[in-house]
C-alpha cells in the first residue's frame, strides 16, 4: 500500500476484524494513486486540497503530514494549494487548514 | 484577471452592477492564481478536484472546460485527478464528474 | 402554516399519504418562524443564505421566489445575503445564486 | 458485481478505458454490500438515505430505482427512510427526495 | 420521546428556555421514529449513516451510543452501516466513524 | 477590516507570510460587509446561520462571540437565527450550535 496516510489506528483494526474491507481499501489505494500522467507528489496535494475544502481537521492534518513526510512538501507549495481552497471553499476551511498547516510545520 | 472561468453571466452581470464585489472577486482571483511555487496548471487541476469533490457538476464542466482550454489537459490528467476524489469522496462523485468529463471531451 | 415555500408538489403529497409527517413539519415550521426578535423577513433571508451557502439551485429559487412574493425583496438585498456566501462558502455557490437571483428577477 | 447500480454510462467508459479503477471499484463494491449482519436490502435502503442527506437529486434516483427493481421496496419502506433524512438533514434534501420518490414510483 | 438521543446538554436548555422549539422537535420525533414499515432500529442504523456520512464525530458517537443501549446493535451491524459510508462517502469519513466505533465498544 | 473575527492566529501568520492573500482577503471582507441595504449586523447573524448549517463548531464560535462583542446580540436572537438551521439543516448542526451558543453566552 503505497499510500501510507490511512494507517493509522482505524486502518489497523480494520485489518484485523474486516480484512476483506481491509483489502478492497488496499486495491483501491493502489488504483488512485497509481495515476497514468500526474505524478503521486501532485495527487497527495489534491488530497490536501479536498479535505481541505471539507473543512474536515484531522484529514487536513494526515495529510498534510503525509505530504511532507513522503516529499518534503514545503509550506509555500501546501499554501498555494489552500489559495485554491480560499477562492472555492470561502474563508473557514482555509483558515481551518492554515491553523493545521502552522501546527504541522510547527511555525 | 488570469483566470476566464469565472467569467459566465453571472460575472458580468456582477461586473456592472455591483462593481465593488467584482472588484474584491478579481483581485482575490489574482492572490489565489499566482503560487509561489505550484504552476497555474496544478492549481487548476486542484479546483478541478474540489469541485468534483463537492459534486457541483456545473463547477465541474466549468473547471474541467477550463483547463482543457488553457492547458489542453488531456482526459487521462483529468481521471487521475478524479482517482483521488473516487477515494476520499466516494462513487456518486465520482461517477458525476466522470460523465461531466465525458461529456466535455465528447467521447 | 406562515411560509408556503414548502407547499411545492413533494408537501402536497405528504400532505394527503402521510398526514402525520404533514402536520409535524407544519408545527416545526411553525414555531421556526416564530421568532422571539428577528422578524420573519429577516428569518427569510437567512434561509436564502443557507440554500446559497448549500449550493442547493432549487432551494435558492423557492426561498428568493418566496421571499420577493411575500416581502417584495430587493435585488440589492438578496445580493447582501449572498456577499456573506461568497465570504464565508467560495465562488461556486455565490456565483450560482446570483444566476438564479438573475433569473427570478429576471433582469 | 452484485450492485447494479453503478452500470451507468460513467462506469462502462471506466471499464472500457480505465480497467485498473474499474477492477478496484467493483472489489470494494464486493466488500461493501456482503455485510456480515445486515441483509443486501437494509444496505441499500441506507445508500438511499446517505444519497438523500447529500441532497444529491441523481444518486438518490438511481438508489430508488435499484431498490424498486432488486428489492420491490414499497413507497411507505423509502418514505421510513426519508423520515430519519428530514429529522437529520432538513426539509430541502427531504422534499428533493419526496420529489424523486413520487418521480420513480410514478404516483 | 421515543428517541433518547437528543436528550443532551443542549435539548435540556431548549426545553427550559424555548418551549414552543422543543415541543416542535419532540412531534417530528415522533412522527420520524414511527415508521410505517421499517422498525425502529433499521432507522436508527439508517441515522448512524447519515452521521457518518457527514463526517459529524459527534453526532456518528451520540447515534452509535443510543444504538448500541436500546437495541444493543453490535460491532459487525454497524460495521455493515459503514461499509456503505466507505462506498459512497470516501475514507475519511469511514476512518472517523471507525475510530469512534472502536472507542464506543472499547475494543 | 471591519469584521475582526478573522483576526485569528492563522490571519495573523498570512498577513506576515503572505501579504498578497492578506490584502485580498481584507478588501473581499470590506466589500462583503459593506452592503447597500442590510445593515452589518443582519449580515453578522447570517454568518452565524451559514456556519451553523456547516456544522462548523469553530466558525459558530467565532461568529457568535464576534456578533456578541460588536452587537451585542442576545440569545434569543442568535436561537432565531438557529431555529431557521433546525428547519433547513436538521437537529444535528441545531444542537451543535445551540451547545456552542450556551457556551458563549455561559448560561
Amino acid at each position: 500500500m503505497k499510500e501510507k496516510v490511512f494507517y493509522g489506528k482505524g486502518m489497523k483494526s480494520i485489518k484485523e476484524e474486516y480484512p476483506d474491507i481491509y483489502d478492497a481499501v488496499v486495491d483501491l489505494n493502489e488504483a488512485v494513486y497509481s495515476g497514468k500522467v500526474l505524478d503521486y507528489k501532485t495527487q497527495k496535494l489534491i488530497a490536501v486540497a479536498i479535505a481541505a475544502s471539507n473543512s474536515d481537521r484531522r484529514a487536513v492534518k494526515k495529510q498534510i503530514m503525509s505530504a511532507v513526510s513522503e516529499f518534503n512538501v514545503s509550506k509555500d507549495e501546501v499554501m498555494d494549494v489552500l489559495r485554491v481552497v480560499l477562492l472555492t471553499s470561502g474563508m473557514p476551511p482555509f483558515i481551518k487548514a492554515v491553523n493545521v498547516l502552522n501546527e504541522v510545520l510547527n511555525e
